[in-house]
């Protein structure tokens, strides 16, 4: 028996060594390094390369190595009777609404605009946006959104929320599916957090942006795909964007050429809003690995019909 | 009777507005416009002009229009005998801690190197801080100084406190007066909060500098006089300090010359880290202006010896 690791753009040495240190017996390889495709039973994968999964005869669970698993999903060469799973980590989370709570209050305190002012000299306070003059709306309120709500909430924001089936936080004005329109009624400044599925693909689209409370925000910090890149150009250039915080795109690395580089009014991170801790990652992991061993239900398994 | 309003920089028409809508029978004059120097029992004033308050034979009290009152202290002509007050408002400590959480988020975040990446295109994910791995110090125990200090707490920051005297606050460590060296050796970053007062002045020093834990931050909210200048640009330049986050300067407006504007490791915002709503002030201006007429003691009195 064996556990793969396997990325194309991330270095798995230290996940390798951090499940190591939990159990030395383990019998780990990073791809392309397999040793005995026949005995891979686990693999955790992050951008694999396209058709690998294939040709794994016993291979029964696929991990993401993060919270997502549209990379796994889209991979129609991957059998399926093959488990997903994915990882749900406390510091992911924390990571995430560190991040979301960081934009939000550049937003409303214009650092933006102030580092811009500072570049040329300038002293001119400006107006701030007031707390209570707006709402903040989190689509997605799985583990990841409801602690950014309620984050945002514990720090002194209107908070709305968005899920598929109706949820209770206390303190946030929770929407359903159905409830779209009334939840972006009440939102200035939209913050995505959800799976990407056929049915989330492309919904930051202009028909949403002028949904939006005005003045508004955006902040996407979910996946590339969940947003119709031009029609958030369009939508900053007619302002009914006031401003766009983004750490996921179509396309990563962002192509040097890419429009939205240069543009003052968005705000650009490589997709670090979290990032994955190899040592807390090997105990999820291994936590997994030994179930399926034992044959117990696996933590935190995929629907792959739902896409979550 | 009447109530005066006086500044320098600032437009008072605000809050004399919001002093006749609480009140229709006030009589406010806002400085040079006095009707009767006589008739002035209650002032109010932030950045007066100097000897002003030496004509107004029966001045009783004069409130700073914010939290600070070092220029009524540092202006000797005031009559011993007037009783100094200010305005300590639940907006201006929540306004405050959100200034001190968004610095300090955006230290760890590295935010402001992702935006110098993004003006030159280039996609690098860079290690962050992790919340664990460091402390916050928060110098001055006031009211602004403990929201700020649990503000952070809450946000799962360690945070260590510093005051004149000794402080109990849940979830925080706190150090008395003497006890400077052991609080600076446990806090990297450094967030003062501090009144301005002869024993203050100057205490963001090179040697405060040289006393922190490495790496090392500046938050300087308070005043400009607690920094020395020069001290700061010598740590910067020897890493001793890796990044400052300025909203105070000895000298306001910065002057455009001033060699701060132009440095990467340093964030300068134009005094705005929290500004005094009229409607609230008027509150709380009108409070102690009747307790006053009634004799009674007035809040927030200000100790003139102690200096705040």
């Amino acid at each position: 028996m064996s556990l793969l690791l396997v990325s194309k753009n991330r270095n798995l040495k230290p996940y390798k060594e951090a499940l190591l240190e939990l159990d030395p017996n383990l019998d780990v390889d990073i791809w392309p390094g397999i040793q005995n495709k026949e005995r891979v039973q686990f693999a955790v994968a992050w951008r694999h390369p396209a058709n690998l999964f294939d040709g794994f005869p016993n291979l029964k669970v696929i991990s993401s190595l993060g919270a997502g698993v549209d990379h796994l999903l889209s991979d129609n060469t991957i059998p399926d009777d093959i488990q997903f799973t994915r990882i749900v980590a406390p510091s992911l989370s924390g990571q995430l609404a560190d991040y979301v709570l960081t934009a939000v209050l550049n937003i409303i305190r214009k650092t933006d605009r102030y580092l811009d002012q500072q570049r040329r000299a300038i002293w001119r306070p400006l107006d701030s946006i007031k707390k209570d003059a707006i709402a903040v709306g989190v689509m997605g309120l799985g583990a990841i959104g409801e602690k950014t709500a309620t984050r945002l909430r514990d720090n002194g924001f209107n908070v709305n929320g968005w899920s598929k089936s109706q949820k209770q936080i206390d303190g946030v004005n929770c929407y359903r599916k159905d409830q779209l329109g009334s939840f972006l009624a009440q939102t200035n400044i939209i913050i995505c957090l959800l799976p990407l599925t056929p049915e989330t693909e492309g919904i930051l689209d202009l028909e949403l942006f002028k949904s939006l409370k005005k003045p508004s925000f955006l902040i996407n910090v979910a996946r590339g795909g969940h947003l119709v890149e031009e029609d958030l150009i369009y939508a900053l250039d007619t302002d009914l964007i006031s401003h766009a915080t983004l750490d996921v795109f179509s396309e990563e690395p962002l192509p040097e050429s890419h429009p939205f580089w240069g543009r003052d009014k968005i705000t650009i991170t490589p997709h670090i809003a979290s990032v994955t801790d190899p040592k807390e990652s090997a105990e999820l992991i291994l936590e997994n690995y030994k179930r399926m061993l034992s044959g117990m239900d696996l933590l935190h398994q995929v629907d792959r019909e739902a896409g979550y």
